[in-house]
């Protein structure tokens, strides 16, 4: 596979002068669905970086063009793994990013990295905004990094980056990476986006782990224990154990995959190619098994009513008559003295006759 | 405080030569809210069955006056402490409810015990519809039984036992025990509206385990092992190790509380008294920290918007063309055909159009 990745995108805007070749007579305008769909096919990345942006837009013209580019890519996307990547801050998730990256150009993977973080909007792109923590991946022309999405609800930026996946593997990426700061309802929202999920853990098991938020562990497809090297690695060896017998505690996963623990150093290649071959094993797996193509379909169907019931909150809590019945009801509920029930069937009922 | 409770309720229903007095001149009609209010705040068992049966009942009219009664009760509810019981079948559920509900009216408490089972329809009644299973509990003066509603989504089933637990209260209950069975996200349910959360839990930390649903260990206020006598008193020491150490691993509770583990057995009085002192020490120290308040404030806010989004959704899918067009296009979605996102779009736009 070839990308048309001599022209560098610096945060996904292609440089003055590195004209795509379906840019070259409409720059500026917006091309036809057609020139969309034929660009990311063609795997143009300036084209796919645009397609992205409006996938991004919420003007309602691009709303339009982008749903005709999701739709028409669907049949040449889902040709890649999805990995999901969590974590505390701290834990070195942007260097292992970086090396795990690494190494997945070097064995030929077209790598995708993109990001699910609701907050960076408050806190000015806080993941992968910073291209410079990920250096050399970001000029690596088989890897194509984009940042989250900002100023959007979750429900929104899930929307964008699950999009934002299709038309990567449309346009040939056959390894996506999605990582998320762990922000609100982030990771359960990239677990349902994602085929593995991998949790990063600091050594030492004291106070790091107050930081994972409550079902995470519970989450994982793999858990890793990161800078397991020098003087660090027999506090991994033993946190590695300590994990261990805690996942012992869960119930199996309903793919019958046992989520392994495994220690692992950004220096040491071993323990990062250890990983990427846990994961090929587990793809292999639930392909044979069926649930990695179960799991993908049940994600759409969630999905879908997830974005249904997302659609009608919205327009629901979007009515300002509503919404200002609804503070002036809360302090109320606060204090027992309505019934929540009795209050929201009340505002229920009135919408829904308008 | 002196219940009529001289009148045996059987099941809920008033035995024929058991009327009281409320109902001597009306048998058969339905009472006035006040009447209802009245003999619920007088403590009349009688009438707090009628009043939780209106709840129960899907007539607009019963559901009219039901509202009515919830409302007006609300003033007189809260003084109580709303214990959650939950854990496998077979480890003792009913025992356990049994022995220690005994141990509550001993102490002077009037206790009332439901139930959230959102499979009793289907499976007709498995929990507390068999009130052998609680005899001496059922014959207690002090202890009022009440069976899951049946017939009901969840939603439906935890609005009616939380209205019914604002009647208990009304009615002068100050422990409230509120059972499930773990179908389902029950125990999600049940724990958003209890003070306390009890995991049972089975000695021998291998396969029993493996009925334990994801997340619910981090739920738990305390877990108790049970069936700790005889020979399994050993089995049940090893078990609080283990279960104390994988604790460890969780983030702190936001209450400031540390779940604590603990061993009991049936015929253990001991072993009973301690889990209600615990509790007591719970309920002081979240009471001292104010978190006792806040948290049921913001359970009465989370349902109050749990419910209005309950309420769309039903609407929603209880449109007979949605449905049909959700159905069709359930297969594509699951094949990858069409886009999640846009086919939910579209389906909610026509829907508020109308």
């Amino acid at each position: 596979m070839s990308f048309s990745s001599a022209l560098h995108v610096q945060d996904g805007v292609p440089q003055p002068e590195q004209v795509s070749p379906y840019l070259q007579y409409k720059k500026k305008e917006r091309l036809s669905a057609d020139a969309y769909i034929n660009g990311i096919i063609s795997h143009d990345r300036v084209i796919l970086s645009q397609a992205i942006t409006l996938i991004e837009s919420t003007s309602p013209n691009d709303i339009e063009i982008a749903n005709q580019i999701v739709e028409r890519c669907l049949p040449f996307s889902g040709n890649s793994i999805r990995i999901g990547i969590t974590g505390v801050p701290g834990v070195g998730k942007s260097t292992f990013i970086e090396v795990f990256g690494k190494y997945l150009t070097s064995i030929g993977k077209n790598l995708a990295v993109l990001a699910v973080d609701p907050s960076s909007e408050l806190s000015k792109g806080s993941i992968l905004g910073d291209k410079t923590r990920m250096e050399e991946l970001s000029n690596d022309p088989k890897a194509y990094i984009r940042p989250s999405p900002s100023g959007l609800t979750l429900g929104g930026v899930a929307r964008k980056t699950r999009e934002t996946i299709i038309l990567c593997e449309a346009a040939g990426f056959d390894a996506i990476i999605i990582e998320t700061v762990g922000v609100g309802q982030s990771e359960t929202v990239v677990k349902s986006m994602v085929d593995f999920f991998l949790l990063l853990m600091l050594s030492g098991a004291g106070d790091e782990l107050q930081g994972i938020k409550r079902g995470i562990m519970e989450m994982a497809d793999a858990l890793i224990i990161t800078k397991a090297d020098g003087d660090n690695i027999s506090k991994a060896i033993a946190a590695k154990a300590l994990y261990q017998s805690a996942l012992q505690l869960f119930p199996k996963n309903e793919n019958g995959w046992k989520p392994p623990v495994d220690i692992c150093s950004a220096f040491l290649q071993d323990s990062i190619r250890n990983i990427w071959e846990m994961i090929s094993t587990f793809e292999k797996h639930t392909k044979e098994n069926g649930y990695f193509y179960t799991n993908r379909a049940e994600q759409s169907v969630k999905t879908f009513f997830d974005w249904m019931n997302h659609l009608l909150n919205e327009s629901f809590h979007s009515n300002s008559k509503i919404e200002s019945q609804i503070n002036s009801l809360l302090s109320e509920i606060r204090a027992g003295n309505i019934s929540p029930y009795h209050a929201g069937s009340g505002l229920v009922i009135d919408y829904l006759k308008k």
